[in-house]
């Protein structure tokens, strides 16, 4: 999904509906660079489960005086908080799911919580055979229990399951795991300026440019 | 889901490649009486978690002597256990479904594990927009744990959500937890004798025959 355009459009027709003027992109980095410390706390056991919508609205909460939104309603906030559930996916993505599902069961393996992605496929007409992550087996990636206890829940040994990503850390932990692994290059994600995972890192078995490419190289129809 | 007629019709399949004459839907309904007396002894606290395949397998196992497969060999009856990962849909499931996920998020709330209602669907051609269900929640319904988990990973508050089944002790489970309740009639699910949830109890929100009717009934395209 394109987090960074998503919620950058977003933020600008909410400041556009709420009187606030910002730079939405400078916006959305500054939320996005708040999502590691976060979920670390929970990681780390320095507190109890939370899921990525609670974590998601504390960091709004934490940025909000830095972008004029700190004078709006909380309820504003919340809905605003909603954005991470309408990230629109990139141009291959929904296609490219569909001619991977005619072959292998495609799950999600995501920190966003159950409702997010729920929300967020619905709207983007994204079919999965199954929504799991952090939320489900109460881990977040990259701990160990998130891969192995989606793999558990498919039935699947970890080489049974490819992991598939646009982050090499995300690789990494999950080749540890014993997943193979495929790399996916969304080379603007983080805006035009990218420097990070512009290229597969070492030992990854598969590396493409968009998930037709990857149905490609699975002798996907 | 038809399951005493894809038990049996897998049975009988089974029994034939094997040499082993059965009567298959007697088959079906010696395991399936097991289903809830095995699921009991999670509920109860007796023993720790676990799915809903080993509940199956062991099931399987017991009745094995009563229908000539303690020859077999495990590996066989392992096989013969997925036949409740390829459950055939009743007709208007499919077609049904579509029209309802055209509205609502809809889900599953089943005693199945993930792995088997995530085979289940792919095989069927269902789409669902979330699996749902004990497993996630380690909870075997009735108990309230596995509505109100299916609720709070939805994000939706109980009575937010419609639980649709055939079975009345469902339904009535789910209202004790708020939820709004759905009855569709599957009159020979128990084979041609059925005596039980032939209609609706008492409290029931909606009653209808098949998806179809529920797809009007809720406003759905």
């Amino acid at each position: 999904m394109d987090w960074r355009g998503s919620v950058a459009r977003q933020g600008a027709a909410f400041g556009a509906r709420h009187g606030v003027s910002a730079d939405w992109e400078v916006f959305a980095d500054a939320w996005r660079a708040r999502y590691q410390p976060a979920m670390e706390t929970v990681r780390s056991g320095a507190r109890e489960w939370v899921n990525l919508d609670v974590l998601h609205r504390e960091s709004l909460a934490a940025i909000a005086p830095e972008f004029g939104l700190s004078a709006l309603p909380p309820s504003a906030l919340d809905d605003l908080n909603l954005a991470w559930h309408r990230l629109d996916p990139w141009p291959d993505a929904v296609s490219g799911l569909t001619r991977l599902r005619s072959r292998f069961t495609v799950a999600t393996l995501s920190n966003g919580g159950v409702a997010l992605l729920v929300n967020m496929a619905k709207r983007a007409g994204i079919v999965w055979d199954r929504i799991l992550g952090a939320e489900v087996v109460r881990a977040y990636k990259p701990l160990p229990g998130a891969y192995l206890g989606a793999a558990r829940l498919l039935g699947l040994a970890p080489g049974q399951c490819l992991m598939v990503a646009a982050h090499n850390s995300d690789l990494v932990a999950a080749a540890a795991c014993g997943f193979r692994t495929a790399f996916v290059t969304r080379p603007i994600e983080y805006g035009p300026n990218q420097t990070s995972d512009l290229a597969p890192g070492e030992g990854v078995d598969i590396s493409v440019c968009d998930f037709h490419e990857l149905a490609d190289a699975l002798g996907c129809g």
